[in-house]
């Protein structure tokens, strides 16, 4: 067996190719095969789409399967490489992180080859994957934990001229939102790397909670409208419904509009996503596990914003984020 | 400290009282304290509410908790006594089962004083909540990987009277399904000890998968209006708005009814809940993760139903339940 990750064919030829990526065995496990997916259509764009990262936010992996299924009738040019598993063994897991080692994948980039698993795998995306392509989507969602709209994202970048094009192949997906995320917790992930290589790289957020079939038709929808912007098929992009709207519009959101738990116990929500609070609004609340005879703490919008994420009713620990807030995009 | 489980405090007296039920320590944990409300009216209906029971099933607790707040203005006899939190230890840990033990704490009924600390709160509870209702109402849910609609629950009983009034019980609650439910599964439960004990027990699934502001004002009207039947408050009852619609529709369950997926894979969802469906419909589809070249098996309704759970898009196993279908009851 080799030491270094692997093909099992060649990128380069035309037409439909189905193989995998062969991430090489370690200490810690054997080899993993990864099922790629390649449709060659020689000149035009050459686009990456991956999934399941995070083992518990299937909606990538199931868009992308869908993918596999459509594209051979649609994809009129251009290169298109989906890997729908980035992590198996998480996904196998129902998992964030990768059971074996214990590590986020997107906290991983660009690995290590004689790395754990995790950073194995990240490893062989880098090498292999990653230099073939000059865009990427990679499918996330915001997982079970969060109520989240169907959204496309990218944090900032410091080239402006990237991150203009990011920002623009976000929106073309038309999804609910397109969130410009300033986040604290950046390096290591596969977008940072990425865009570290030029790459316009677009981390769709489709949803959260319950992976059900309308929700799986909105995304799979936002996903087919990127294509048909980059050019790779013909058709007319639409905002799909959502909550009996057709709508899309691009917040903003930074590190200090995440509102945290004030104290341990289990958290109620009392908004729900898109809602537009004003200073004051009622959050949710926190309602300590303890006694019943101590104070439930109401958690309040600090100012006028538009509800981006609110986390599930559940026990929380005391400065845990429970919601995130953003506002229209001024750029 | 004692050995033998016990309440601070008298149900018999009058008013409101809060205090602990508390759980003995054993070789495994410390003693757990855990939250009671009780509201004692006098002469009336005596029920028990509880929530918590699974980990992961945060509706319940959250619900129970609201009752605390607007019971002592509405509650005009009887005597209700609320324990929102069944299982301290799974809530801090979303999970299903007891994380010291790994038991599920709805197969651990009537429990044992000398047991591990799941058997010790089945212990705590029948021995000292239990014996003083007439009526229980647990408050469950279907957790975070199905898609499940409001539903208050029982399972078949032997006795036709107790049945008839249990079922009725059920039906007050008004929510979008009661349901009739086989199972295979249950000795241990704490529905099964209390119908031994010739209670009227329901459990309430509250949903699924994320739990929202909007999921839980419906969950909240549904046991509002089983208050209202059991004469506990006055009102009017009204069946809550679920998907655009205010219905109510009894259905029965058997456990033929389960789905299993054909293979392992990742599980596609392809209906939602309370969607009717013919044989031959497409309930989901399973796709093999090994190999982008094996063929997806579709899972398909074998008559004609009303999809009563639909799985979460996730990785399952060969065999493994993804859809619970389900038809009017006819008794």
């Amino acid at each position: 067996m080799s030491d270094t990750p692997r093909l099992t064919f060649d990128l380069d030829e035309p037409g439909i190719r189905k193989g995998h990526l062969v991430v090489p065995k370690g200490t810690d496990s054997e080899a993993l095969s990864l099922p790629v997916f390649c449709l060659n259509k020689g000149q035009g764009p050459r686009l990456l789409v991956t999934g399941g990262c995070h083992g518990n936010e299937l909606e990538g992996p199931i868009v992308a399967r869908r993918l596999v299924d459509w594209l051979p009738e649609a994809q009129t040019c251009g290169r298109v490489i989906i890997l729908p598993v980035l992590n198996p063994p998480a996904v196998q897991a129902w998992s964030r992180n990768t059971p074996v080692d214990g590590l986020n994948l997107n906290r991983a980039f660009p690995g290590r080859g004689d790395g754990s698993v995790t950073e194995r795998i990240a490893d062989a995306v880098s090498r292999l994957l990653l230099p073939m392509a000059d865009t990427i989507f990679d499918l996330h969602s915001f997982g079970p934990l969060w109520d989240f709209p169907p959204a496309s994202t990218t944090h900032p970048i410091a080239d402006a001229d990237l991150m203009a094009k990011t920002l623009r192949m976000a929106q073309a997906f038309k999804l609910p939102v397109t969130l410009l995320w300033e986040y604290h917790d950046t390096p290591g992930m596969f977008d940072t790397w990425a865009h570290s290589q030029g790459k316009v790289f677009v981390c769709a957020e489709l949803g959260s909670g319950t992976v059900g079939s309308e929700a799986l038709a909105i995304y799979e929808a936002g996903v087919r409208n990127a294509f048909i912007a980059l050019g790779l098929v013909e058709g007319e992009a639409e905002c799909p419904t959502f909550r009996q709207q057709k709508s899309s519009q691009t917040l903003e959101t930074l590190s200090s509009d995440e509102l945290k738990s004030p104290a341990r116990g289990i958290f109620e929500p009392r908004c729900s996503v898109l809602d537009e609070v004003k200073r004051g609004d009622l959050i949710g609340i926190l309602h300590p596990m303890d006694s019943l005879s101590a104070d439930s703490i109401d958690i309040r919008a600090p100012t006028t914003s538009i509800v981006c994420a609110v986390k599930s009713g559940l026990h929380v620990d005391a400065n845990e984020g429970v919601a995130l807030l953003a506002r229209p995009l001024n750029r």
